[in-house]
């Protein structure tokens, strides 16, 4: 088992040539790993039963046994999503701006691979390949360090996706996984300056909060969503049902799902019942401030539920006297991940728009849209909830990149 | 005195209101502070005067007693670069992308600020100014921490500046100085993630590290430059000499001037002469690489001298058999800030620029023009030597941050 920092030395010497294939050449290699899964499937799954026979060895919960599982149609999903990256456009060697200097000097701003991209993630083993892949397409070289209930999963899948770039112009080192799987190698990746470029965390609040707390790698936070959907005076009471009931139960589990309910005391005795009955036809709970109480019969909610991503059917609901006040707890609690105001008043809806300070603002929408996938990006690396860098979804773009060209023709200062 | 955590506190509550400000109400203020400074200037210079005496006390050399020391002349340039940023175009708003999804769902990716700029850096108490007000200007607080030479001053510019906004529609802790100078309150300012959006460190190598390795808010790391000129064997030899001269020796103690010279050893016998009698006219000393020393009486040259960025009247001198050895040297050894080729061979040019992964790369001009004003940025927060968020001089647009705007129509997934 090599290290991993041997196996950051090696994805840094790879990224150097990847840096400088074409849009074609990676497509060709990505083309060869989609069939590669294919053809490997059995291998990949055989692998796979040994770690789903650890977790339930362990104990682990089913929900989360099921997202460990890998069986042919996964395989196969995950060989047609290489196939998709395939064909969104190649972001590398985009000029992004141009202009001449009074003195002659001829500048371009060149969008370029980001060097060496690290990830450390959790148990899903389709991460490894979606990481790889995207990091490969936008030039980059990926190192890629799972937990260890995936281990035995992705050390197949990483020694397929590598063998299959055997051949190609493009060094199998491009993809990197560091098989040792203790909190000591996550740890030593954090602070590895020297050969990564960017860490990019991707699993639940534990993990994200060590990677921000323990990196000296510029790092970029995903995840977490702490998200509001605020109902103004103004709202089409169906609408506002209907956004709410997608938004916190289409599925709990996720960052962008609804966690807290702002309503405005004007609407809410007519718009409570509604939303509150159609919440527990889907068997949510509901806890909510004293005012919301007087219109419904929720669970008094604590100050602590307001501050609370649930990622589980519950939610938490509370009264306002205006849009200001929803905007101030919206600015107070929210994780700035997605927001949404439902109003037939687009001056309403402007000032929350403005003024709520999240990657993803909604006016008349799910909060479930943010998602690299929904917005168009084609794929998506995760979805950051810092400002440097990336906001929100990040597709190929956000996870490139760029340099100054300077030419000259003597210049001097 | 306030600490480093109420300062921070305060600069993020003033950060709502700033950013929602017009390009006109920040640019009255602005011109405000600008109009202040001159008004005071004796109070500025009478403050500038206790700094300088504990330096002198220290014995701290005149090189640097000389940055530290506001005068009539510096305080009146401290005010015109205020009014300079007030011509800037406001990057706030700028809608960066728009498009339609098939759902109809209609996307803006939006210019917003930052946030809370955090900005660590040591003697020199015009960064004071430059920083708070491109801040203001990009609509984000500034949470100021200079060191301990530049108190005084720093505390009479910040004064000054808060004043001037007081009665316009910006809160004056849109500008907070961290008014404590020890370890301990630098430390502290880089763990203020629930206050500080960014982080940048301006100042020498020492100062970048500590932050680089101690900071869990997002960092931009600005400032070593080990760069690097080639001369190609299709040189023109005068270009190269008066390009080298410029780059070395026409200020040295900046991270944008040549550190180390390349020269292919077919153009080295007729070029190293010259060069090397250019530099020492200079009173530069020469440190060459064994094969450099049949040219030229070079001192010799060790493995650490091409590591190090010497910010002094000192360069190394290296010669390499082709462009591949050239590109793999700065590979090696470049801090990636800016490196520059000179050739009169556009496929050779082409090469350098496209395999050297540096901020900014040159052909045919001097590698002094990686600097925000050089570039037509109209002013600058610092050159990032990292490759997430900005690389480069970074101007306005460079310390803003983005977010999505989502229109519905009552959109669910």
């Amino acid at each position: 088992m090599i290290t991993v920092q041997e196996a950051g030395k090696r994805a840094k010497a790879a990224a150097r040539s990847i840096m400088l294939r074409s849009a074609e050449e990676k497509n060709q290699a990505l083309l060869l790993i989609a069939d590669a899964l294919l053809e490997n499937a059995d291998e990949i799954i055989e692998a796979n039963k040994k770690d789903i026979a650890v977790a339930h060895e362990k104990g682990m919960k089913e929900s989360l046994v099921d997202r460990l599982m890998l069986n042919k149609a996964r395989v196969e999903a995950l060989s047609n999503s290489v196939k998709e990256i395939v064909l969104l456009s190649d972001p590398i060697g985009e000029v992004m701006e141009q202009w001449e200097r009074p003195n002659g000097l001829k500048l371009k701003k060149v969008r370029v691979p980001m060097g060496v991209i690290g990830i450390i993630y959790e148990a899903r083993p389709n991460v490894t390949v979606d990481a790889a892949v995207l990091c490969l397409k936008s030039g980059s070289g990926a190192l890629l360090r799972g937990g260890s209930d995936a281990i035995n999963s992705n050390m197949a899948l990483v020694k397929i996706m590598r063998k299959a770039l055997q051949g190609t112009l493009i060094d199998p080192d491009a993809i990197m996984l560091c098989e040792d799987t203790s909190r000591e190698s996550a740890t030593a990746m954090m602070k590895m300056n020297e050969y990564l470029d960017v860490l990019i965390p991707r699993g639940g609040a534990g993990l994200i909060r060590s990677v921000v707390e323990n990196a000296t790698v510029p790092v970029i936070e995903t995840g977490t969503g702490n998200c509001h959907i605020y109902v103004d005076q103004e709202a089409s009471v169906e609408m506002a049902k209907d956004i709410i009931v997608n938004a916190k139960t289409q599925r709990t589990g996720v960052c962008n799902a609804c966690e807290s309910l702002l309503v405005h005391e004007n609407i809410a005795p007519c718009c409570l019942p509604v939303i509150y009955n159609a919440l527990l036809e889907k068997g949510c709970r509901v806890l909510g401030c004293e005012k919301t109480r007087k219109y419904i019969a929720a669970e008094e909610a604590t100050e602590a539920d307001f501050a609370t991503e649930f990622l589980d059917l519950i939610i938490s609901v509370k009264v306002v006297s205006d849009v200001d006040e929803a905007i101030n707890h919206v600015e107070k609690y929210s994780t700035h991940h997605s927001d949404a105001i439902i109003t037939e008043n687009n001056e309403t809806a402007e000032k929350f728009l403005r003024e709520v300070n999240s990657a993803a603002v909604y006016h008349n929408a799910s909060t479930r849209f943010t998602d690299g996938g929904e917005f168009g990006f084609g794929a998506e690396m995760g979805i950051s909830t810092q400002k440097l860098h990336a906001r929100g979804p990040m597709g190929l773009k956000e996870i490139t990149s760029y340099k100054y060209i300077i030419e000259g023709t003597g210049q001097i200062r």
